[in-house]
């Protein structure tokens, strides 16, 4: 049988692997699968052609444009997530492990397509965080932005998901603006292969967006600059060599870098035998030991549990992992596949024996298991091991040895304390879990961990049905930690965009803000043409179109009638005594809903036209009351505006209300929704 | 006479300079001045005091308490300013230097501590963001927070601005909860040593807090962890030297590099010789130039403008330099003052000289300029020295060679493309400013340079009265960039507080948010106590605590008699056939304002009582329209508290309108000042 042959995907390109490629093997059967690497790969010409052609493609499109991409190409790799599985297989992974990595990667991409469109601009430019105030009279203010950095992102991912490793890192990337190349591990490459060609042939992707190195990067780190950022997924020992590349160090290259770590999951001192917690943490744990075989950077190392529930912790989890059936990942009844190669096996035996030193090995021996529709001697088979380690406070090697597999350890705490310092030990992790019914419990464990960890998971009865489990990242969240697990964060929406974006604070005046930033800003020019702006469809409006409305006097009438009509009879609008007590009040005001609620009565427009429905309102600020014979104006501005469907769009107008002696009685921002 | 003994301030004790430690001299006559460093310091013993004492006492506090802290320390820095003066003179520095180094570092504490208590909660979590919906029902979600490092940082401060250097790090670090070890550069480390005494001495800070350290580190960088924080400012030599230390690379300790780069300024094409832009080009390039004589990580080193006017700019540049008295700083004559050192002298001319290389010296030779009421040949001044460049494309020391004194470099342009391309040569700056009155030349710099620059400085005649200068780091806004200027990030008011606290994803219930983030989340306990919550002043009330209203129904005359009254007339509340056309309603429905009035109506309490006033209202959203026939109701659920002052406190208030159905028809947070 002639062997896979693994490409890359070079300058446009595809390279097969050349000679001297490396064997891959199948996880299942040992026998040699496919060959990739060593392809006379240009790695410079690679580089050129992502800042050269590739950057300024993506740059050319904005944010929606290319959070469009993103969903197309969501759904392109939907279209074909089959194939996906197929070749996966080979690797280890069961089908309920395939749902993690294909189709949870190509939900991550759904997921930055979507907060792309909701949560970034139709435009270029980026803008983070409000306007500053750097001026007594408001004609010199600052504004950070985030624009798409000129480089190239180089991902490095971890063998373990081939699929989702890549995707987590591509969408952000791209929905930033700039181009990628992907680098898979070799061990698990020709499935990430697959679904760069589906990516490449959906043709939705512009000329060197993204490129594939299957095989090494040979000398490429060393060609990096400041507009470059590496995206790193995979072991400390790597990520340390890699960190102290000459030209990451000189030219301080972005390393954003996630390395697997000792997570913990804490059973909380409520959680005893016979609870719904204690039960979700038996079913967590032994989930997260099993999923994937354990070839998890978020799986649970460390499970802490209080001291007198550590043997009905282990009898529990026993029993539990005493079902799980290993095999042949292909058959419906297996629960846990193979590692992923029989290096990787080695590896998990060994620094399984390391744990030994510290903690007896309570359930799984590597020597003695079944394994159902496969060879065990050929396929890279282990068991579900669990330790228990009596001496958590003396032991180290529990803390900082991970066994990439299933392999875990459980140890002791006396109290919340406690158990806090040994989560900690960790020395830095991207999860750690708590399963506790009690909110005081899970706000002490975080006001003293959260330091040391990237996310904490608290589950209990009330979420468990719609928990998305200790181990999984989520698009929307940070995925990342201090310390041992790197340093570094990923996603968490927005988040992980800027992660491939320069801030840049911008200073000036009102109008060149709001040129920039392509959203009106006080004090920038005020558009007033004539016609009322509620006349003018989406399309037409244009940012600072204005409309200065006439004035209405509110009478005492007014506010008594408002009263009256609404039942809202608060003293300040009813008794010119009381409200005199009122701090804030000269006597007797008006409502503030009266103040909006004429304001509406002076600017909208009765006719049907393109503004169809007011959708919301924002930032409203009362700023100085209104008494009866105050007369009040109204000044509305185009400061921003969203496409939302092919028919409609968001119009955000800035709404200033005055008094006749000209000063604000209330600001604010209101939605419409318009006709295109 | 006696020399200064420049103390260091450790583990609670003043250390004074020990054996062997180096002389300072002053910049004005180049005589001995003060001793410092070779102190027995015990590193590891500063450490320990800051991570076991100083950390825990600072966390304790919160947010506000801390920015509480900050102000008052900035109020004892500022009623002993004089002293700080009066000291700062021997560094070279002029009163209107020591106005940016000292009363600019003041500004900066004032700033963050304001920005403390108004952007920061009350408490010990900081939320980063909204809450994220990660489950269909809403019973388990996502916020991401921030909470304190619970290690040190380390402040690595360079010696131009002895004072603003130290206070622009510490402000952010002692509001996020972190305690300090400052490092002065020794020479000038006696203004420092100055304002640590004070304010050590105003007895504010917990011990452990703030210590100093005068004169060198030892191996303290070689004893970080993951929960430490290094900040630098130097020299770009010196940075890459730190960042390889082996345990802050292993560590992956938070290393923030602010470093000097080839800051540029851009004359706008339209700013032609005659128009108030160019002129004020030209001031601002030869303030920059002779600010503290040109020693500011900010400086302006390269002058871009069209190549038609670099004549004129040499003209108007050279005439206005000319004009630069140079002498004892005390004078108030002199315009600008002597570098810090006579090694820093030697340093500026060796640059210029390779400066020389590329391009001719214009203006300003250091063999023949005077000094007033000073020995040029003791003191170490040196006079403005302008160069042009007349192939910047082929030039490569105009880029990358950096005179850290006033020292700049003019060059043409052919076309705005052209000068971004030769500011961005600079692989990487804090700043760049465009002097330009046309929005549409400072957009294409912003999207052609922004990933290239930590700040753009934009200025025109509309905001030169109110702008803050190129060379100005303001603590609202980001200081820092890409490349060569360290690829850093400081300040930016919360940003730069961010970087000494850990953020982390936390998933859970509402309940269990709302408990971790002291805030209502929708979904966690309502507490429907009976009494009305208006009747309970501000330290009476507890989030969750909730007013369930009584319905009313909304009749056709009502919303005619709002429209009547109001003028709202909008089609879709006034003409069945009309609000049947508009996609979004299925016939004539109620206003928005008429439902918020309506719900006022239902939710006031109107008698006198704690609630003083509604101030504002945000986020509100109409979900579901509502039309004659149908009855609304309302839920209000206390969200967060906010102290202001003594007497009085935000409350803010989550409100849910539903209708019959108990479906949603609008949703929004209600703000109210409360009595305490």
């Amino acid at each position: 049988m002639s062997l896979l042959q693994i490409s890359s995907f070079a300058a446009g390109e595809w390279v097969a692997p050349g000679d001297g490629a490396r064997t891959i093997a199948s996880a299942i059967t040992g026998a040699p699968l496919a060959t990739a690497g060593n392809s006379a790969l240009d790695v410079q010409a690679m580089l050129d052609h992502a800042r050269s052609v590739g950057g300024p493609a993506l740059r050319r499109m904005g944010f929606h444009d290319r959070a469009r991409m993103l969903k197309a190409l969501a759904q392109a790799l939907d279209a074909r997530k089959s194939k996906l599985y197929q070749v996966s297989f080979d690797t280890g992974a069961t089908q309920s492990d395939h749902l993690i990595d294909i189709d949870g990667g190509i939900g991550t991409v759904f997921v930055f397509a979507s907060k792309g469109r909701r949560e970034m601009p139709d435009g270029h430019v980026y803008l983070d965080g409000d306007v500053e105030q750097l001026s007594r009279n408001g004609t010199f203010l600052g504004q950070h932005i985030c624009t798409p950095l000129h480089g190239v992102a180089v991902h490095i991912n971890a063998f373990n998901f081939p699929v989702w490793g890549m995707l987590e890192k591509l969408a952000p990337t791209l929905l930033a603006g700039v181009p990628a190349i992907v680098k898979p591990a070799t061990n698990s490459c020709y499935v990430t292969e697959l679904a760069v060609r589906i990516m490449v042939e959906s043709g939705l992707l512009p000329d060197g967006a993204l490129q594939l190195v299957s095989g090494g990067l040979g000398d490429m780190l060393d060609r990096l600059g400041a507009q470059d950022v590496v995206s790193f997924t995979g072991s400390a020992d790597t990520a340390l060599k890699l960190r102290r590349t000459p030209a990451i160090v000189e030219n301080a290259v972005r390393f954003v870098a996630e390395q697997d770590s000792l997570n913990a999951s804490i059973l909380g001192p409520d959680a005893q035998p016979g609870t719904p917690e204690f039960d979700l943490f038996v079913k967590e744990v032994s989930r997260e030991m099993t999923a994937k075989a354990g070839q998890k950077c978020t799986a649970i190392r460390r499970i802490i549990a209080p001291e007198a529930q550590v043997p009905a912790v282990i009898e529990a989890l026993s029993a539990r992992l005493a079902k799980t059936v290993i095999g042949d990942p292909r058959l419906e009844t297996t629960r846990m596949g193979a590692l992923v190669s029989e290096g990787q096996k080695r590896d998990v035996l060994e620094k399984a024996a390391i744990l030994g030193q510290e903690a007896e090995r309570v359930f799984g021996d590597p020597d003695a298991f079944d394994v159902h529709g496969a060879d065990a001697d050929k396929g890279a088979f282990v068991p579900p091991m669990l330790f228990h380690c009596a001496d958590p406070d003396r032991a180290r090697r529990v803390h900082d040895t991970e066994a990439f597999g299933p392999v875990s350890t459980v140890m002791g705490y006396r109290d919340l304390n406690h158990a806090i310092d040994i989560a900690n030990r960790g020395g830095g992790s991207l999860v750690t879990s708590v399963i506790t019914h009690d909110s005081a419990v899970a706000s002490e464990v975080v006001l003293g961990a959260a330091a040391w960890h990237g996310r904490i998971y608290i589950n209990d009865r009330t979420s468990m049905k719609e928990s998305t489990g200790h181990g999984s990242p989520l698009p929307h969240m940070v995925h990342g930690g201090p310390g041992r697990a790197g340093g570094g964060e990923e996603m968490g929406g927005v988040r992980g965009v800027k992660h491939y974006m320069q801030r840049t604070a911008i200073q000036g005046s009102p109008e060149m803000l709001a040129a920039i930033g392509g959203r009106w800003v006080p004090g920038a020019a005020e558009a007033d043409k004539g016609a009322h702006p509620f006349t003018r469809r989406f399309g037409e409006l244009e940012i600072g179109d204005t409309l200065n409305t006439a004035s209405r006097t509110v009478t005492l009438d007014d506010i008594a009638h408002f009263a009256e009509f609404t039942g809202d009879t608060f003293y300040a609008h009813m008794d010119e005594d009381a409200a005199a007590r009122n701090p804030f009040f000269p006597g007797r005001v008006a409502h503030g809903y009266l103040l909006i609620s004429f304001a509406a009565g002076l600017f909208v427009e009765p006719d049907e036209g393109p503004v169809l429905a007011n959708t919301g309102l924002d930032n409203l600020r009362f700023m100085q009351p209104v008494v009866a014979g105050d007369s009040i104006k109204v000044r509305l501005t185009v400061k921003a505006k969203t496409r939302r469907t092919e028919d409609y769009g968001e119009v955000r107008w800035h709404v200033t209300l005055t008094n006749q002696k000209d000063e604000k009685v209330a600001e604010y921002e209101l939605l419409t929704m318009n006709a295109y």
